[in-house]
């Protein structure tokens, strides 16, 4: 196991009718003048519609706003949070806290209201532009951020991580730094009921891509790591359907919440190398073709594990046979690791995700592109690098097979 | 699933030789001047041997003090730390830091170290007797505390408890309050190579007890915690003879690490109903008879569960089936729940712990007197509860079933 050092200082309030508790938590973590920044609302014209609209009608903001009123402390709001969530709006946030002396970011929403948020709460106390960190550099410093969660998926409610999409090239990047963890996080599973099936099932396959990505180490003998991943897969493959077929079943919501919170704060990825292609391969389609994650994951998961298969295919037996009750093949090993890629693919395609590139928006003849931006975007040194190194010609050859 | 709280804000430096980091550890949080508090040493008087002597042989005392001077943090030590660690003790601690201005406790040693730390870090700044929180009053303020641990067992280094063992009258009690979390905790595991194989299975037992006493649980559907147990205790049955067979199985030894503190930090405790019968039922056995804690929840373990059965047949015969590899019998649910815990008992034994009162020291005619003072002591109502009430002739009957 290699060293390692793990801090997840995040307080976690989860149950029914949490929300009621932000004012007193913001009090708590030393919030005096708030920015609630969401979803919807104010949206900045142009791109796709805004996703958060739903924490407008749905009667949320204003029970996040009564309750900030309650206990006495002073908010402005600021909207128009889309999927995939853009650098303008964070320049705008940046440039708000500062004018009216916000103290403290609260997130009302999902993956991306949280990263756009992470974003704002660091750019506004750094001297230079924040775009700095979405090319490599460290946050040592950010305004406090709390986040009230909407959708059980990026795990951004209790990680170090932003994700954000420049929209000068339309590529994303992300940040990392304990600064930007969140101070409290309130898990509200009732919150996701009204979800739609479609992202829903986007959100089951982003929390299993972490625990994937946590799965394809390079280092030995890390047991307790595994197990844990396993038993999250496990959960997920358990309600995943549950909650597909009714979504008002509350304990599924309530066991798939908590689980996305554990596959992404690093509990399930300490002492050990981790994986992060199909994430950075993901992460251009969803920024060419403005598609879901989560949608973006289903297709890349199953192509990248299947071209990196023979790098370990004991690895990929393990998870077959221990997680998706594969038969264990012990004269052909290879046989029973295809089969768990294979349950894999077909589970992401019973909860109603995508199964090729087309389906997503993508074609053929974007692949060059695509493949430039990924491997020598941003400074890259073409080729991305993870359980396995993946040179220009390794991504032309995934993205290919997932047409 | 129950609404919770979820807080675990403790810093984890793992690995080998982290406790290199312990001045600079000490200096992030805030300490200035730091009692350093270990097993050995300067021991009063009677009892049984000091445990932690090898916290001095080994010249890990050394090597933090070395640590704590190169970073300017002043400091003064205090031992004798025994297991089952002592009231008289705590006070004589308290006093120290009351009289030396100290401003933070660092425990070096297993978890009677940690809990007496934390237990003098409570006294110090509470006008009254440190008992107090021994007899239900949560603890709100404390000095901070660190840690530096040397056994893989008590998961007291990421937990909010402690347990003291009350001189006047010789029982034990626990206390708890977020503030006595360790600000950090040093896992080198490493310092456990040179831990006896029977304090090395004690350790064991006590996480997998931890494991087990969160896993009896009479809420329903929270699938997650319930494979994140499951998880825990399969890395806990692989690596467990790998440790007994070979102490300087680093491997192993840091697995085992990690897993004994992610079983007590809460992360399997969320959302709902524990047991922590088996604890209770135990504390008074390494009260009477100075025992070690791990090898008095050995022979406790399946004496409770094979009482409490009934009360939930399908719970036992989940964890048979899914951690002990037990087939199901469908039919017959029960036999296969037995089979479960007749696995675990086997496990224990193998692995090198008692199976009997008897191997501890204990005796039938001391039956009455532990059932009085388990289910009447410190303002008890005649009885104990948790996965079920347990009253004066089912604990009874329990101590039997060791004999």
């Amino acid at each position: 196991m290699n060293n390692f050092d793990f801090y997840s200082p995040t307080y976690f309030a989860f149950g029914k009718d949490r929300e009621q508790d932000v004012g007193a938590l913001i009090k708590r973590f030393g919030g005096t003048k708030v920015l609630i920044h969401y979803g919807g609302g104010s949206a900045p014209s142009g791109g796709s519609a805004p996703s958060g609209g739903s924490v407008v009608r749905s009667g949320l903001l204003d029970r996040v706003k009564a309750s900030l009123d309650g206990a006495g402390v002073s908010w402005l709001a600021l909207g128009g949070v889309k999927p995939n969530p853009r650098s303008g709006l964070v320049r705008e946030g940046i440039e708000l806290c500062r004018r009216e002396g916000v103290d403290f970011v609260l997130a009302v929403g999902g993956g991306s209201t949280i990263d756009s948020s992470k974003a704002i709460a660091a750019g506004t106390v750094y001297d230079g532009d924040f775009w700095d960190f979405y090319s490599g550099k460290y946050i040592e410093k950010a305004l406090p951020v709390g986040t009230v969660l909407t959708i059980a998926a990026a795990g951004s409610e209790g990680s170090p991580d932003s994700v954000i999409t420049n929209e000068d090239g339309m590529f994303k990047r992300g940040a990392t730094g304990d600064a930007i963890r969140p101070r409290f996080s309130i898990l509200n599973p009732a919150l996701t009921q009204t979800l739609p099936p479609y992202q829903t099932a986007c959100g089951i396959t982003d929390i299993m891509a972490h625990l994937y990505e946590r799965y394809l180490t390079n280092t030995k003998e890390v047991e307790v790591t595994d197990r844990l991943i396993e038993a999250l897969l496990l959960t997920m493959i358990h309600e995943g359907p549950r909650v597909i077929e009714n979504p008002d079943n509350y304990e599924a919501r309530a066991n798939i919440m908590w689980a996305g919170m554990m596959a992404h704060n690093n509990s399930c990825g300490v002492g050990r190398s981790q994986d992060w292609n199909s994430h950075n391969i993901e992460h251009e389609l969803s920024a060419l073709y403005d598609c879901a994650h989560g949608a973006g994951l289903a297709v890349t998961m199953p192509a990248v594990f299947s071209y990196v298969m023979d790098h370990d295919v004991m690895r990929f037996a393990q998870v077959a046979a221990r997680v998706w009750g594969c038969q264990m093949d012990f004269a052909h090993p290879e046989v029973t690791a295809k089969a768990g890629i294979e349950a894999l693919r077909c589970f992401l395609k019973s909860i109603g995700m995508p199964g090729s590139l087309g389906e997503l928006g993508g074609k053929a003849e974007d692949i060059p592109k695509l493949v430039d931006v990924l491997c020598n975007g941003d400074g890259r040194p073409g080729s991305i690098t993870g359980f396995v190194t993946l040179n220009e010609d390794d991504c032309a050859a995934i993205y290919r097979m997932m047409l």
